[in-house]
């Protein structure tokens, strides 16, 4: 039952695009996960199209975590993205995930720049803790953090020396504090050259880039920049009180096209 | 303070790579918000690269979404990104968010397939309402969505006519439920022929997918699957009890940068 109907011109399909479903039709018959597939010159001699459209269409399946290509190996079926939990739920505070999901790379203090100090809504020149973590799952490196806290969230607790920046002291004062809310935005990016080495990714590897503005006693206690690869990672945001069901991951590929 | 020290291999950085940053620069100090930046023909010889290396590195910012290409123009610097909400505070029930920001497209009923059967935990050819809807923000349509619907969900409610497949009936019998929970995920997609047409976009335009398991009554109440326009959009997960201090958006640009 049309409801409201829309008269959007067809969009011309491009040919990589046709390219790209006939492509992955052929994947799910006749290639299993990990398996190489013919090199280019095959493929285009196959399809009958020129190399450089079934470069597009590799690309872009390359984009879709649907295939990985392996330098000396060729064009492999990717493995399924692997889900990585970002909530609090599942995270607990910066720091109180288990060690083995996140593993910090090093700490650093100075001062805030003018954009830093907006962003924490705290005077420009405060010194900000920055420490950076690298997010694990299954012993992959399948993000970076930056976790900026300013001095004043850890100074006045107990026990910390002000500019002291360990990080492991920074995020152990972190639990300290009661959280008091947390608000998150996803958006897509690219690994800048320092992210892309910690990852072992070439720059401009296509990342999801997640704020997390994490409040405490009335403002903001700190700030979390995370990216993940977006080729192989799905973030999810697990929340409270829903069923076990078939976990949607697993069950969902396919649902969109069919 | 060094506490892990990684010392991944320096990635090689591309030669468009470098481009990239060098144009962002100039884009950032030399043009506004909406000015036509010099033709392809132009920068290649200022920035003395070639024309494929030029290409690569426009790409790159317009998946970023500094840059936009508008046929019959030129390449112009695109307006920031707009902050799309997508959590259940700000939505609620599917259905109860402003009529302003998702306009119905329509709504189908038929047998569930075994990938949306089992995503929605019900038998196989059970009754499923489609309703497609796209979000609109300031009157531009910047995402789709398809929320299936268990006839089981609706069917038992009073009121409602079994096989009655208007959109407007079925959110309207979904917001008579009391949502127990619901759980997110967000990956990067393209969109795919009829959601492109819907978007007014190309197929193959990166999208963010978030995929929403609704459930009520100890069961999958609904499943929602969006796709959201990933170079003009970053989706906001706001969440309780934060202070309101500059919002992240306007403040973030250039912290991961610097």
């Amino acid at each position: 039952m049309v409801e409201t109907t829309e008269h959007a011109p067809a969009a011309p399909e491009p040919k990589y695009w046709h390219l790209r479903t006939v492509l992955l039709r052929a994947i799910d018959s006749e290639f299993g996960i990990g398996q190489v597939i013919p090199n280019e010159r095959e493929l285009a001699a196959r399809f009958g199209v020129a190399r450089a459209t079934l470069r597009q269409a590799l690309d872009q399946l390359e984009l879709e975590g649907r295939l990985v290509r392996r330098r000396g190996i060729g064009t492999l079926v990717a493995a399924p993205r692997t889900t990585v939990p970002v909530s609090r739920a599942e995270e607990g505070w910066p720091g109180a995930a288990p060690d083995t999901a996140w593993r910090i790379v090093d700490c650093t203090t100075a001062p805030a720049t003018d954009r830093l100090a907006q962003a924490l809504g705290v005077p420009a020149g405060e010194s900000v803790h920055t420490v950076r973590r690298l997010r694990v799952t299954g012993g992959q490196v399948v993000g970076t953090e930056s976790l900026h806290v300013p001095d004043s969230t850890v100074a006045h607790l107990p026990g910390i020396v002000s500019g002291a920046g360990s990080g492991r002291s920074v995020l152990r004062q972190l639990q300290h504090l009661e959280l008091a809310g947390e608000s998150r935005a996803v958006e897509l990016g690219v690994a800048e050259a320092e992210e892309a080495r910690l990852m072992q990714r070439p720059p401009g590897t296509p990342v999801l880039v997640v704020t997390t503005q994490y409040a405490a006693r009335g403002r903001i206690a700190a700030l979390a920049v995370s990216t993940y690869r977006a080729d192989t990672c799905r973030l999810s945001f697990g929340e409270t009180g829903l069923v076990e069901v078939a976990p949607v991951e697993s069950a969902l590929a396919g649902v969109r096209a069919s």
